[in-house]
Parts: C-alpha cells; sequence; structure tokens
C-alpha cells in the first residue's frame, strides 16, 4: 500500500530550473547586503510563544503555528523582526552597535490557502540598529542599497518611493487633525486603488473633516515634481511644527546623499502618501515600485523606527530596515515570465564514449580546477537519451571522449545553443566554453520585456 | 512588565562571528556540490504527517515536532532524505534522471536536551538518483567529492573510509551466516569503541558463533593495507558467492577511478567494520574521520541504496547519496577553536571627519562598486569609540576621511592588524586594501594545529 507524495498547498516547492533561479537570487541578495556591511544572521524557526508573542499580535496571532512539545508551547516565526528584536536584547552586551544584519529565511502564516498566497515563505531583510541613538545617514543609505539589490538583479524599470512618517504626523498636528491622522493615513492609502476624488469623500463623508481640512490633504498629498520640487513645495508649512520640520530636514539629508550613493534620480521619487505600519514607523519609510507592475504592489518596503525591542528590554534600540517578500516576488515574476529560466545545474556534460573513465574522469577534474561545473554522465544509454538529458537540464556544453579524441589528446565539445561542434586540446577547449559562459552569466537574472519599457518611459 | 528574551535550549543561534564562518562553510558546501552538477532543492520544512511518516518510524517517530493545525495533522521534518523521496515520487516525469541534487537545510529532532545535542540542526545532503539503474561510477564519484568538501573547508588531516554491503552480505552468506549477519555487523560495529577481543567475545558469547566462524570473522574484519593488499585479501573469498564478488569488483572500480578523480590514496581507506544503517544501504557505503579527532566521529556518512521512494512509488529509485551533520559539526570544532573567526562583516570602515559626508559616501560607493565590502560609520561618537567598533567586528581597515584629506584628494587607512596608517590616493588605497584582503581570504576556514598532525602522522 503507497502512499501518496504531496505537497502541502501554500508551500512552495521548486523544480530544479526554477530553484537555481531562486539560488542566483538569494546569493545576488547575500552579496549586495554584505557589499554594505551587513552580517548574516540566522535564528531558530521555533520560539517559546511566550517570546515570540511578546508583543501580542491582533491579525497576525491567529495565523500563527503554534503547538505543544512536551511541556512547551512553540510558534514558529512569523517574520524575521520579532526575532531580531529577541536577538538583538538577549545578546546586546556581545554585539558591536551599531548592529547591522541580514537574515534571509523561511516564516509561516497559515493563511486561507489561496493562489500566490504562501503559508510558508522567504522573507530577505536588513536592518540596522543602534545603542539609543541611530544617525539619519543610515536612513539615507537604503535607498542604495534597495537600488543596487534590485540593479544587480537585472531589473531596470523600478523606483524608491520615499516619505517621513515625521512629515505626515506633523502636517497632521498642524490642521490640528492628530487625532484622526491614523484614519486619515489608512484612507489616504487606498489613493491608487480608488482615485483622488473617492478618496477626498471618504474624508468628508466617512472621518467628517471640513472642507478646508479635505482641500489641505488633496493638496498636500499631491505634492510631487523632481526632489527640489517636493521640497520646495513642502517649505510652504515650514516653521509651524517641530516635528514637521525636522522630518523635512531628514528628507532634504536622504535627498543630499542619494547621487553620492549612486542612485540615479529618475529611481527615486517622494510619495507624500505612503504611511506604512501605523504604530511602528516613526521617520522614513519605503515602498519600491515596479513600474511596469504596479498591480505587483511594493517589492521592498520598510523604514525607521524608534525602538525594535520595547517588549524585551528597557534599553532603547533605534532602527531602520527594509524587507522582501521573497517567495512571493519569486511566484509574481515567475508568472509574469519575467525570470531568466536558462540556468542549469552544470556548465559541462561530459559523455565518455570508452568502457574505461579514467580519461573522461580526468578531464572532468581538470575542468572543475579551473571553475568549470562539470556533470560526467556514466549511466549506459543510447546516444540520443544522453543528449536529451543534456538538453532537458539546459547544460550548454556536451564533451564526447571516444577512443579517437583520446587517442590524439583530443576534445570533441558541442555548443548545445548553436550546435557548433568543435575537436580542439584541452586549453582550447576551456577557453571556447569559458567565453561562452562569460556570455551567459552576465544574463540579468529578472527580464523585462523592453517593449513594455518603451511603451511607457 | 517586560518578557525576558531567550532562545529555546537545543537550538543553536550564533554571534556574528560564528555565524560568518557558518556563511562560508555553507557558500563552500554550495560551490563544491555545485562544481559536480548537483542541483540545488529546497523542499517545506513542514509536511503532511502521512506523507512524512510513511516509511514507518521506530526511534525517530518520537523525537517528531507534529502537530494540528485547523484539520490538518502537520510534522517538521527530521531529515532531508524523506523529503527527498517524496520530491522525486512526486515530480519524477518532470525531473531529468540521473537526478542529482544537494539540500542544505534544518531538520527536526526533540531529542533529550544534552549539551552539544541539537533540536534543530542543519543537514547538507547530496544525492545521485537513478530511474531503474545507477551505474557504479556514481559510487566511484563520493570519495571525490568529499575530498574536495573537506579540502576546500582547509581540512588536511582526515580520511575517507569506504566498504561495500554486498561484501559483507556475501562474506556472511559464504559463512551461513545470513540471519545472524545484521547481529554481526552491529557487534562489529562497536569494535573502535570496545577493543577486538570483547567483539569476539560478544560474538561467541550472545550470539553464540562457533569458534571457527569467530575467527573467519575476526581475520575478515582485520584486512588493512593499501588498497591493493586489500583487493589482494579480499580475493581469498572469490569464487564462492556472487554477491560477494560483485561487490568485491564495484570496490575496485571505485579504487580504480580514484587518482583520476584527484583522491590521494593517504585519504582514502577500505574498512571492512563500516556498515551503516542496516536496511537501507545496499553496495558502497562511507564514512569520514578527521585523523586527530577520532572521538567526533564520522563527519560525512552515507552510501549505496537500491530504492529510495519504494513507500510512495512503484518506480525503482536507486541512489548514492552523502550527508553532513553541519550543525552538529559546526559545534564541535567551534568547541576545539578550529574554526576561523577572522571573519568581519565588512572589509573596510570609513569614518568620515566632516559633517558632510558626501565624500565619504562618493569612496565608500566607489570601492564597493570595485567588490570591497564596504561599511561607513555615521554615528557621532568619539574616536575611540570608533575604533572599538572596527576592533570589535575585526574589520581589516579603517579609512578616515578629514577636511585635509578630501583637500589633498588622498585617503588615510588603517590596517588595525599591524597598526601601520597610510595616507595616499584612491587607486593606492585601494590597491593596498586589495592585497592584503587576498591573504586573509586564502585562510582556511577549518584550523588544524600541525602540531598534532605532525605528533601523529
Amino acid at each position: 500500500m503507497k502512499v501518496q507524495p504531496r505537497t502541502l498547498s501554500g508551500f512552495m516547492e521548486l523544480l530544479p530550473r526554477e530553484q537555481l533561479v531562486m539560488e542566483r537570487i538569494m546569493q545576488t541578495l547575500r552579496e549586495t547586503y554584505g557589499s554594505y556591511g551587513f552580517t548574516p544572521l540566522d535564528t531558530p524557526i521555533i520560539e517559546a510563544s511566550e517570546v515570540l508573542l511578546a508583543k501580542g499580535g491582533g491579525e497576525t496571532e491567529k495565523q500563527i503555528y503554534r503547538f505543544t512539545k512536551g511541556d512547551s508551547d512553540l510558534s514558529l516565526r512569523f517574520d524575521l523582526t520579532v526575532p531580531l528584536a529577541k536577538y538583538v536584547a538577549l545578546h546586546c552586551n556581545e554585539l558591536a552597535f551599531p548592529f547591522r544584519r541580514y537574515q534571509i529565511g523561511k516564516v509561516y502564516r497559515g493563511e486561507r490557502a489561496q493562489r500566490g498566497r504562501f503559508r510558508e515563505f522567504y522573507q530577505a531583510d536588513i536592518d540596522i540598529i543602534g545603542d539609543g541613538k541611530l544617525d539619519v545617514a543610515n536612513e539615507a543609505e537604503i535607498p542604495a542599497i534597495i537600488y543596487q539589490t534590485f540593479s544587480r538583479l537585472g531589473l531596470k524599470r523600478f523606483q524608491i518611493c520615499v516619505n517621513n512618517r515625521k512629515i505626515l504626523n506633523g502636517f497632521y498636528s498642524i490642521l490640528n487633525l492628530t487625532e484622526q491622522a491614523g484614519d486619515i493615513m489608512r484612507t489616504v492609502d487606498k489613493l491608487d486603488k480608488i482615485g483622488a476624488e473617492k478618496v477626498a469623500e471618504l474624508l468628508r463623508a466617512e472621518l467628517g473633516l471640513s472642507p478646508s481640512n479635505v482641500e489641505e490633504i488633496m493638496n498636500f498629498i499631491s505634492i510631487n515634481g523632481t526632489n527640489a520640487e517636493v521640497l520646495a513645495a513642502l517649505d510652504r508649512y515650514a516653521g509651524q511644527n517641530e516635528l514637521f520640520d525636522a522630518g523635512r530636514a531628514e528628507l532634504e539629508t536622504v535627498i543630499k546623499y542619494l547621487s553620492a550613493f549612486g542612485v540615479p534620480e529618475d529611481h527615486f521619487a517622494v510619495d507624500l502618501t505612503i504611511a506604512r505600519g501605523l504604530d511602528y514607523y516613526t521617520g522614513t519609510v519605503y515602498e519600491t515600485a515596479m513600474l511596469d507592475h504596479p498591480e505587483i504592489g511594493s517589492i521592498c518596503s520598510g523604514g525607521r523606527y524608534d525602538n525594535l525591542a520595547g517588549y524585551y528590554t528597557n534599553k532603547v534600540l533605534p532602527g531602520v530596515g527594509i524587507s522582501i517578500g521573497l517567495t512571493r516576488l519569486f511566484y509574481v515574476l515567475n508568472e509574469q515570465h519575467m525570470l531568466d529560466t536558462a540556468s542549469a545545474p552544470a556548465d559541462v556534460l561530459i559523455l565518455p564514449m570508452t568502457p574505461d573513465l579514467t580519461h573522461a574522469i580526468s578531464v572532468a577534474s581538470r575542468l572543475r580546477e579551473l571553475g568549470v561545473r562539470v556533470q560526467l554522465y556514466t549511466e549506459k544509454k543510447k546516444f540520443n537519451a544522453k543528449m536529451n538529458y543534456a538538453d532537458r537540464q539546459g547544460i550548454p556544453y556536451v564533451i564526447f571522449l571516444g577512443e579517437d579524441e583520446i587517442a590524439a589528446q583530443l576534445i570533441s565539445c558541442k555548443d548545445m545553443a548553436t550546435g557548433e561542434q568543435t575537436k580542439l586540446d584541452f586549453d582550447q577547449t576551456y577557453t571556447r566554453i569559458i567565453q561562452g559562459l562569460g556570455q551567459r552569466q552576465s544574463a540579468a537574472i529578472i527580464k523585462e520585456s523592453t517593449q513594455k519599457g518603451t511603451e511607457q518611459s
């Protein structure tokens, strides 16, 4: 009696071609984050429930995978922020601050199963945590990291959108609307979906704002243009509220350092409608939009917060961080056929054509020493089956080694893309392969349809 | 009221210095496995219990993290082999065979908490799965992969020990001891711990073997010497049992290709006492010993099996695989101070000495473009605190940029190890840093005390 093999719904399990792309993405993230001095962190997937749920948890709490083992009440982590808070609170005497860490790990939420919704998914987070204080220069660096990350992945048509919570809170304070600020921001957040008129109507009808306040708000959130134009427009509100002025100064700092950080101005925009989580963020907030795919939503978000771990420690730990919902991003890019699935598990497949494999093994070993990924195919199959194997896996070069080649100290090598076959010595074969691979490896992981890009730019 | 932050016992959580070493180890494994054409695999940590426990499971079953969520009976994976079996059975029509995959992932076993025992730990597995058949050449390749893996990690004094289950089963069949073979192998397995005399005594007293059979067994398991000597000694038993002869031929093949695969003979030994799991393995079996640390036990083990996924599918899927218990290996190496913890999260720390950060940011961006990992330190602290920060993190170079340096287009750069400070232009500074980093990066991840090596070699 066989058990039917299956994978749980809401759990992503990729085939090799796709998994290779995911690996390339993760490696790109590790390298990019590493280049800014972030250190890798790995925390347990299981934590004590009372630790993981210390913050208390509304909607998230219902989705948590929670269970007992022996006497222990355990939960699977549902994000990487709470484990970071625990880690920093627990080890704060052993860490050097500012503590910069990246973490790419699986988190768990028992959401209703739904296409494109995952119960197990990767988040890729970076955070910079200060000990009591954290300079605004760190907030200015984040757009650079976002820009580098997506550029290295091959994405071109994206924009990093930035706002500052102090500007928002200050603005609503100027209007004497501090108490209603949360409701207003939630309404303004719907702007993309329902449009300006409908937002204005809701502000009037549902929140009971006066016509003049509604007008002020609509004017404010429609501020746009170049960075310089936005800063100039914000000047209109200056000098009325300290918090507003502080936020505007921070925004000016973030903008000021953009070009030194290598972020082109067309990849950056101030967007005064962005608020992000209402309680958590206190300064600069970030979202990242794919210009040709607004339906995907923000692919990298985050912001500045004043206290990471208040529920664990009296130590004040301000920070700034961003997160990529990697599994969902992978899923939507794959759906849109925007991933380069030309990756293969090996660069070269060697087919020995003689019973004695010694020569073939030696050639494989020499190529590996030179950094080429080589698979030796030793199964007794028909020639077509062997070629089909290389083809199915997308392996770009196949090497044949028969009696003739061995006697002549030559290597027959077929380029599977062009069909071109050469019979050269080892060094020449190696050179040919390396040149071909160089072209392949420079291919972008995320591909954009240039046509679409042209249409909209 | 604060919640006390804590990490569950039996769950490894590393500080940044150690985590950086773990990252380097994992990256080395990914690259090494990749160089042999293994494709990465990532399966869910949660599976349906009836799928994960399809094989049924004795001791392991008690340790499993099993719970319900809604209507679902779920379990956390306890190894990477069952998920592989599920994956191959489920996707066999979409995979190209032989299917070569590596997987580095966390597995869960609720063992009694004990020093050096982990409930969440990484396994790093490779397997080659055939569709109906799998050539013995794959078994010959495994020692090469083990050798490359540990050599690239910096280990020198280790030995790959190989046996063949067909030789063992054939031998016991020759002695008419097939029924007792399992008990005998379990007893022989204790050789290292209790010595030959005690093993002989147990074979006689507990298993009731005749003196002549005990003598035969003791003679057999004491066969050693060079590979050629071992093969010659095995010839004594040839021609009496087909299985034995097949096993001897396979062993000869494995040995024959060793040097073409680049495995030095002193890193390889036939050890006729190795059996590994009694029901699962059917051909070549592998263990890997650290010569100066026999107490650590095998650091990489595995073997050939005839059927990966019999409980899921009628398809016959023979394979060969090895596994590294990565978390435990890391733990023991760390305890022995054998890990190179000189890794730092950044190569260079830049300390801007002017209020305007533009120049410092530009220098950071240029260095990053050239592949240097740069952290910009922008907190307002005393100079000593800043230097202490670099020191604590082991960052090898610190760059100072004051008004003088900016005006003269020079960079002050201090080598934190030697204390040497230079004031050079950008290109010269970059060259100096790159040269220094090159020396550091070639450092082995696993360090052996050469003294001990000399003592014993």
